[in-house]
Formats: C-alpha cells, sequence, structure tokens
C-alpha cells in the first residue's frame, strides 16, 4: 500500500455512508460506487467517483470493498446475491461492513471470503449521522488482525475510537453490547419522565436534580431534553433500532442466552411501530409508554 | 434566625446520618440527637452533641428536626410513634426527612405537622457515602416554600445541587425518577457484560468501545469495572434498591401508572435478594442474571 | 352447638357478601348484620336480619362473626378499627374472613383474636357472584383445625369444595396461587386472541382448533368468547383482580420470591385500569394489549 | 381419487411421523419415505414401505407427499434444497407439511408449489406423541380448497379434530394461537406452585382446591402433577417449544405486534436451555424459576 493506492468500491450511500464515502474519496481518489438508488450517490459522483450498475461489478479489481447499508437482508444481497461482491471479489482483496448486522452473517461472509483467498472485516459504527459527518464514528472491528492492520488506515479517516474487538462478528457483538445499554438507559428515561408527568413534578426541574448523579446517561442529557419538548425526530430511528435488538436478541438465544430486559424493551419499540412510530427517534417509546398509561407527559 | 442559632434536633446516625449530622453540628453547634443503636451515635456525642432517650425527647423544643432512617416503616416509627416526633413537635418547627420513603408518607407527615402548626420537609438525597462525608449531596426537596427557604442555609451545608421540586412529597417522587433510570441503566449494563460474555468479548475491550457514546452512563464509567473485577461490595445495597424500586412501583399503581422495565427490574433484583445478595452492592444483579444463564461472566 | 343455635354477626352484604349471608339466615336463622351503605343490606332485614350500627356492635356477644369486605383497608377497618371487632370479639368466638385479602394480614388478625381468647379463619372463596347465589363456592381455609372444624358445618351452606389448607394464611395464600395461574392464562389468550386478528383468522374457527387440547383452560371456555363477542362487562372486576396480584406480589416480596410473569400481567392490568377499564371484567386486558398493538380484535 | 390410489411419499419418521406414516400406510398401502437417519424408517420399511434416497426421489412421481420434520431449518432443506421436494414435484401433486413451522416459510413453500402447477397445504398438529399413535391428533389446516379438501380423507386417518383455518399460512398460525396460550398457562401455573411452596403450603391440597375453577386448566391437570412428583420427562421438549415460541415472536416482530407476555416466558425458557433442560419437558420451567428463587419446589 505504500507506493500505489488501492482500488476502492463503496456499497451504500444513505444517511451514513454517503459522508463516510466522501471522507475515504477525498483522502485516496476516485471510488467504484453502488447503491440501490443512483440519485443518493449522485453528489458523490459529481465529485468525481465512479458509478457501477451492481455490486459485483463496483468489486470487481477493487482492493477494498466497504459496505453499509440498511438490514441483514440487504447484506446478504449484496455480498451473496447473484450481482454479490462474492461473484467477483479478487484474491487479496478485504471488504469492510460497516451495516449493523447479525454476528453470523458476518462470520458466514468471512469465511466466504477466505474462500475466495480474500478477507472480511466487520466494523460496525456508532456516533450516528453527526458522527459520520465530522469523521467521529466509533468503530467496533472484527476480523483477523492482518485484515484489520490493512484498514485501519482507512478507518482513521472516519472515526476516532476504532478498537479492534477480536475475530469475525466480534465488532458486531460488540456493536450489540452498545445497543444493550441504550435499550436499558431508554426504557429506564422514559418511564422516569412519565413517572414525573403523574406525580405532576415539572420535568426540566426533575431533570436538574438527577442528570449529574447516578442516573446520568448520555439519554438522559440528550434525549430527555427532546421528549421535554415533544420533539421526536430521528436522530436514530425506531425501526433500525428494533432491526438491531432483534438480532441481539436471535444471537442470545441461539448462545443459549435470555435477556429478559433487552426482550421487554424490544417488545415495546415493537408497540411503537405498530402505532406509527417506525420512523420516529428512539426517544418515541414514550409516546408508546404514554398509550399505555392513558396520558401524555405533555398534559 | 438571623439573631439567634435554632436549636436542632437529629434522629438517624447511620452510613449518611452520622457524616451529615456532624456537618451541621460543626456550624450550627450542639445538636440533639436519637438513633435506634446508640453506639453509633457516640463519635457524635463526644464531639458535644445531646442525647436524648426518643425521638420525642429530641424534637421536644427544637426549631428544626433532621430524620434520615432507614425503611418507610422506620420513619412512621419516628414520626407517629408513641415516643415520636408528632408528639412533641412545636408550633412554627420545621421537620425535614432526608430518607428515601415513600412520597404519600411524605404528604401523611407535612399534614400531620400542620396539624400542630408546624411544617415538613421531604429532602431524600443522592451521592451515596462518599457524598454525605464530602458535603456533595444532591438534594431534591419537597414542601411549602416558606418551610424550605428556612431549611435552606442548613441544607447548602449538606450539599450542593439543591433544587425544590414542589410541594410536599415532590422531593421524594423525584428521587424515584432518579431509581427509576438507575434500574434502567442497571439491566442495560448487567445484560450487556452478559451478551459480550457469551459471545467470547474481553469484557475490558468492549468496554472501552461503547462507554464514550449513546451508551454511556454512570453505570457503566462506575460499576460495570467492578463487576469486570468481580467486585461485588456495596455502594448502594440491593435490599435498600429493592425498597426504593417496590416504593416506586407502589405510588405508581396508586397513581394508575404501568411501570413494565422497572418492574421487571424490581423482580430480578428479588430474585438476587432471594439468592443471598441483599446486602451485595447494586450490581450484583450480575449475579442473578448469571445464575440464570448457567454461566458466570469470569469464566 | 348441639342444643343451641350460635349467634351469628355478618360485615359485609355486597355482590358476593348479601347471598352468602342470606344462605346462612335461611339455615340459622335472625343474623346481626353491618355494612357501611345500610341499603345494600335491607334485603337481608327484610326477612328478618337485625341491623347493627358498627363491626363492633354487631360482634358483641356473636359466637361466630363472618366479614366479607373489599379492600386489606377494609378488612383493617373492620376488625382493627375503634368500631371494629376486636375490641368487643367475646372469648371463645370465631371470626371467619372471606374477603380475598392479603395472608399477613390475616395472620394479624388470628394473633389479635387469640390475644383475646377467640380465634380467626381466613376464608377466600372462588366461583364468582354465581357461585355465592347458588351455594356452590370453591372456600380454601386458613387456621387451627379446631376453630376450622367449629365453622365447616356453616362453610358447607356456602359452597362445596371446602378445603382447610393450613394454618391462618393458608387460606389467603391457596387464594392467590389461584389467581397466578388466572394472570398466566389471561395473557395467554389474549396475545393469542390479538395474534389471531393480526394473521387474519377468523378468531371463533381458530378456538375450535385449540380449545380442546393441551391450551384448553378455562379462560378460554368462558372469557375468549366473550372478548370474541367484544363483550367487557364484568364477572370479576379488574380492580378487584389488581388488588390480589397486588397483595400476591407483595406476599412474594416479602418472602424474596421473584413472580416476573405475575408482575407483568399486574403492569398491563394497571394499565387498563389508566385507560379506565377499571370496573371492566378481566377479559378487558384485551384492550389495554389493543391499544398497545394500535389494532382492536373486531377490526 | 375415486379409482386409483394416490402414490404417497412421507418424509420425516421421527417421534411423530413414525406413526403418522405407519397410520396411512395401514390404509393406502405403500409409501415412498425418507428420514435423515434411515434407522428411524426401518419398521416402515419392514411393512412394505419404499425407501427413497432423498426427498426429491420420494416426491418423484407422487401424488401426495407428506412431511413432519423438526426445525424450519429441516423444511426448508425438505422442500427448498439441492434435493429437495420442489426439484421432482409434479404438476397437480399435494404437499402437505405437518412440521410445526414459521407461516411464512409455509406460505412460500405454497406460492413455489403453485409455481410447478402443484398445491401446499400446512397442517400442524397437536396431541402430542400419543395422539399420533391413537390417531387422535388435532389438525390445524392452511391452504386453498381444493388442496384441503383432496387431502382431507387421509387426514382424517390421523386425527380427529380437523379444521380448515385459512389459506396458506392459516394452519401454522393457528398452531402459533395454541403455543401462545400455552405459554401463559406454564408461567401461570410454574409461579403458582413455587409460590405454594415459599408460602409453605401442601402442593397437592392446594391443587386440589384451585384445579376445578377459574384456574383450571390442561396444564394444571397434566403438569402440575408432574412437576408435584419431580417428573420433568418429556412430553414435548422445552427444545420445540422454544422452536415454536421464536417462531410466534418472529412473525409477531413481522406483523408489528407486541407480545410482551409470550416474549418473557420464551426468555425464561431459553434460562432453562441453558441450564441443560432443553431436552426436559416443558414443565422444566419450573426448574429455571426455582434457580432464580434459589429454592426448589421439593425442599
Ligand atoms: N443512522 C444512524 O444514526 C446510524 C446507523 N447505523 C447503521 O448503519 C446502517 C445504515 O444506516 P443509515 O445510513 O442510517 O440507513 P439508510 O437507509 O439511510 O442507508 C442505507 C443505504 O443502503 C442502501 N441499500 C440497501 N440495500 C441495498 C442493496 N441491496 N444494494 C445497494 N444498496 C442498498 C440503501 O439504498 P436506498 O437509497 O435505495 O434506500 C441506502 O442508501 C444501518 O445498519 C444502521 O443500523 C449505525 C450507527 C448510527
Ligand atoms: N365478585 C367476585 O366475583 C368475587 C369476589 N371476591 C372477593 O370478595 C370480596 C368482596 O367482593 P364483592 O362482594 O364483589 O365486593 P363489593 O364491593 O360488592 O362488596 C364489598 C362490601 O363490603 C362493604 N364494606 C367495605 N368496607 C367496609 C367497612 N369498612 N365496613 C363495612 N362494610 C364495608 C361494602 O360496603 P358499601 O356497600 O358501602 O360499598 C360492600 O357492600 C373482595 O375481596 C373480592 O376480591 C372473591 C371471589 C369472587
Ligand atoms: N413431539 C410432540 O409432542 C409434538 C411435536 N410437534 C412438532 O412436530 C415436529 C416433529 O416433532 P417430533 O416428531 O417430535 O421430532 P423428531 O425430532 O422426533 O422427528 C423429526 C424427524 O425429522 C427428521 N428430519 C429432520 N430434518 C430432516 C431432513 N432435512 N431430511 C429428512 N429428515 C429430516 C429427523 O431425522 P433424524 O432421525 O435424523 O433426526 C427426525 O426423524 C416438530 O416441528 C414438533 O414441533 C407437534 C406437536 C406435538
Amino acid at each position: 500500500m505504500s507506493f500505489k493506492e488501492p482500488t476502492i468500491a463503496w456499497i451504500g450511500t444513505g444517511v451514513m455512508g454517503a459522508p463516510m464515502c466522501g471522507h475515504l474519496a477525498d483522502s485516496v481518489g476516485a471510488v467504484r460506487v453502488f447503491n440501490r438508488t443512483k440519485s443518493k450517490a449522485q453528489p458523490l459522483l459529481d465529485q468525481g467517483a465512479v458509478w457501477c450498475e451492481s455490486p459485483a461489478e463496483a468489486a470487481a479489481g477493487a482492493d477494498l470493498v466497504f459496505t453499509i447499508v440498511g438490514f441483514p437482508t440487504d447484506v446478504r444481497a449484496v455480498y451473496f446475491g447473484k450481482q454479490g461482491i462474492l461473484t467477483t471479489l479478487k484474491q487479496g482483496a478485504v471488504c469492510v461492513d460497516f451495516t449493523t448486522t447479525s454476528p453470523s452473517l458476518a462470520m458466514e461472509i468471512d469465511e466466504a471470503a477466505k474462500q475466495r483467498g480474500a478477507a472480511a472485516v466487520d466494523a460496525p459504527v456508532s456516533g450516528g449521522d453527526v458522527g459520520a459527518r465530522k469523521a467521529q464514528l466509533s468503530i467496533m472491528v472484527g476480523g483477523d488482525a492482518a485484515a484489520v492492520d490493512r484498514v485501519h488506515p482507512l478507518l482513521q479517516k472516519l472515526g476516532k475510537n476504532i478498537v479492534h474487538q477480536g475475530p469475525a462478528g466480534a465488532g458486531q457483538h460488540t456493536k450489540m453490547c452498545n445497543q444493550i445499554v441504550i435499550a436499558g438507559t431508554m426504557i429506564g428515561v422514559c418511564e422516569s419522565l412519565l413517572y414525573a408527568t403523574k406525580a405532576g413534578l415539572d420535568l426540566e426541574t426533575m431533570l436538574s436534580s438527577i442528570s449529574k448523579g447516578a442516573a446520568g446517561c448520555w439519554t438522559l442529557d440528550n434525549l430527555a431534553p427532546r421528549i421535554v419538548k415533544r420533539n421526536f425526530e430521528p436522530g436514530f430511528a425506531i425501526d433500525h433500532f428494533i432491526k438491531d435488538m432483534g438480532i441481539a436478541l436471535a444471537e442470545a438465544a441461539r448462545m443459549r442466552l435470555a435477556l429478559p430486559g433487552l426482550s421487554l424493551v424490544h417488545q415495546l419499540y415493537v408497540a411503537a411501530a405498530a402505532q406509527g412510530e417506525g420512523s420516529s427517534g428512539t426517544q418515541a417509546l414514550m409516546r408508546a409508554l404514554e398509550r399505555l398509561a392513558g396520558q401524555t407527559a405533555d398534559a
């Protein structure tokens, strides 16, 4: 990698993928791009990226292939589909999946890549669209050390806290750990705000008492104020969070691990989605609890 | 209060009460003290506090009466018992209960105090024994403004973040909001660590990836490392936390409010206590989940 | 009891108490009656019962005192109040409480009765208002054998399946066991019907497949058809069921026993009550689940 | 079907499949059989069944193809695998899947069968191995009316309560409704027995009070006595029940339906499996709850 820039392919130019791909293009030059909806790749194409008609076409001849799509089924399609990456991935290439997806699927991709003499890295991120734009993502990395070392310089263009967690799947498992904690903080914060409402407290005054101590958390600092202002815009959308919790629960069941807390929160989010909040931010769990309570926190 | 120091009574000199009472004694001079077990008051007596044989005796003639005992039944005994505060509380006095107890009981005390021409303030605290010793408690205050104003200068000797939350009971309700959030963070953090264990991750490496982002919380920063080191010493004991969650759930049921998340965590803590962890720190929820999982995180 | 009829007092002439008292009056003659609302006792008075102005007055001189009021606080008032039974209960008397109430309270009454040289029996019932009218109640009996033997002939006027379960409180504990099973069947049946609705099944056809096999239960036979017909009339009212589950959970917490299933169902019923279903029948749990699902089963 | 017996293929000769296939063979003569482990088909072969080397070979030329394997992945392999039924299924044939599997998968099979000019029926059963041997299964049927009518005479050789529930998938959905109710009765009965144990009741005496009334259910009549005798043999194995609940929850999440009760029970069963009870009968949920309680019901 010292005297020649690698050829790079990028699949998935949505909310996260577009700015991330932009950072790489800035530093390594022209990137081969594919996205389901071409228009979302247009700004990148305008800056010199090369359009490809399929993941297979993008991956053909590439040294490094980056993907960040939506759901595990999308990942499966992009890698294992008829026009998927694994039909053309060249020997010695490394593919990196940034999508939050199933650890088992990450291991499956790793196996398949190895059978072609290539390698796979799973590298889910956290930090949201803001982190993606500012290149300040936290990146949780799984895969063989050699492959991880090879892509590390490029990951540094995208994030700050880049940690190699272990073999293929370990990045995804770590992201699941992250989401499990968030599920707990979300239910705690929403139930707390609802209790406060029923008890007749002033929500902001209540928050001023509790947010600096042992109850302190990112959710309390960042999402509770939005709930108080009845702002349920995403941030991170409920449908994506349901996907993530579903993955964690499926992995846990596979590993024979009971997670009663996560399971309950997952159900309540499914209820929120059933009530039409799938595209709202995760803080809209509040609304599902309010419907259960027959009362809203802004009454 | 300008030209004459008030006469102060203090009931309850346990882990929290002893250092708190010490701070007041430092600034206002001799305090009239009662505690169920006299020996725990001895250090204060050695510094000049005056021993009384009952809450009633302590409160007799006092301008301000402070209490911090264990459970709501203790509070009830101290105020409403045959030798209770309300048998001697003088007109114009203010009593302040720092115990984490039932908001309904706080309102009951307030009513009873008013019938004697006195006033009551509920002022539960957070910050633990460290906060008590350093006079850095967060204090959540409920009661009539006049009474709260009157005791405010003394509360400032004990804590930093002192917020008047509303009428009698509002301090306790705010403390319940605090505990509800903590219940969520505890289940999230413990299930996350357990998942990580089953998935074969290195726990500290995993924590280094997730603790600075959206999963960030006091519990992750302070209790997760203890769990990793298999340190289940209290901090805050499970039996007390079960009491607090029980109060919150009882109040919620009274207000007709469903809190499914808190309710589940409460049950899991009851299980932990059944397994002998009642005196362990709240992070020992981990152990109950490990027994459910048939696996420990230090395996 | 062979040559002289005992003097009988009866407190509580509501939905259950009125017909039960009527059966006793039919067989043993005039009964001394008290109820909070006198009008509800009028039909009994018209048939020869003697009105008393308080539980104390009714119990004065009685050999046997029967009570069936609503909530544990009512039981406490009726026994321990200023005009309560225990102020006048004569030596050698037996009091029988049919109310579904706290096992701990039953033990407390037993102790207090013994201190007066009397005895107490707890005898909660099941079978509903129909069972009460038809004298076909199931009666779960706790108390000392001698006291239980003494009242057994009269219990036989009220029910069929009369079982002595053990010492004071054992009747109430058995009733709790009954309610715990019902909580499980209720959530199972309601979630099943909701799933069927979402899946587009015809509810009655679905029920015809499942009701005779391993899913078979009283709730499926008796309440599922009411839900299908959108009949949410009580039967047994949600507010009473919430009381019962609250008692069971409080006893369980006291005994350090986690009951995660009961706890969840309790919360969902609290939600139902918050949504205005407190006086509906227990099958109206369906409505709380429907609100969660954003869909009704009759859509 | 009037003048010529249909050619029949049967795949899956396990606990359920072997006796069911035997009944058909008795009435229609030689059956073409495949099973993963040939030895389990030997008794049928001894009675004249014809061994085939794959599902494809069995289905080739068959008029009716019956399957009853274990898990959805097995069903997928048997139908869609390289040697699967759908590679040889002839025009006009009908395949019937008795496996308890995913409704979505049943619809997928139906689509694929139609593309070959054939038809598919989903027909999960209940009644256990006893019902299979006695030909007294309850059969929940989904599929097009013509196909269902065609196989109905043969289903009558296997069961009694045969109900056509609707289009493809409706049979499986109905079976899910059945399992959802059972999940509720299981948690109710186990928690009730555990409560009774902690409360010091005699379990059989307790059961004699509650089993005839509103708490009455198949689980109480059939499994509670086994628990009391510490008999945790299957009946229906926990691993299969976890599979079924997992299918129901996945379908529910897909339909955006929250089932908090089922979800909790599912988690507790996962815990039971983690503790080594996967092959025990479903009543061994008791053991997971006992571990949580730190106490066994036979203490
Ligand atoms: N948003 C956030 O804050 C965070 C998101 N994540 C995770 O990152 C991933 C991406 O999220 P986000 O960017 O918000 O989602 P988006 O839906 O905005 O982006 C996904 C992109 O992938 C494309 N895509 C999906 N399937 C295919 C396919 N088969 N072939 C080609 N392109 C495909 C989509 O195409 P099309 O344009 O046609 O829809 C879309 O442009 C998710 O897994 C999410 O959970 C992680 C951390 C934070
Ligand atoms: N209904 C049912 O299907 C079943 C009920 N039960 C249990 O039986 C008990 C009674 O139920 P039910 O009859 O339906 O309830 P009701 O409310 O109809 O009857 C309760 C009666 O008690 C009276 N009462 C309450 N407090 C006092 C008091 N302090 N002094 C005198 N009388 C008092 C009430 O008076 P007032 O008339 O003024 O309200 C009322 O008449 C409950 O604990 C219930 O859980 C058990 C099995 C089935
Ligand atoms: N047992 C019960 O009480 C009830 C069971 N059911 C359901 O019926 C189904 C069958 O249960 P049961 O008979 O107990 O289970 P078993 O495990 O005893 O039988 C399943 C059979 O299917 C065979 N099989 C699995 N995969 C394949 C494959 N790819 N190709 C060929 N054969 C295969 C197995 O082969 P091998 O011999 O190699 O393992 C085994 O003989 C399950 O879905 C269960 O949930 C429904 C109601 C009651």
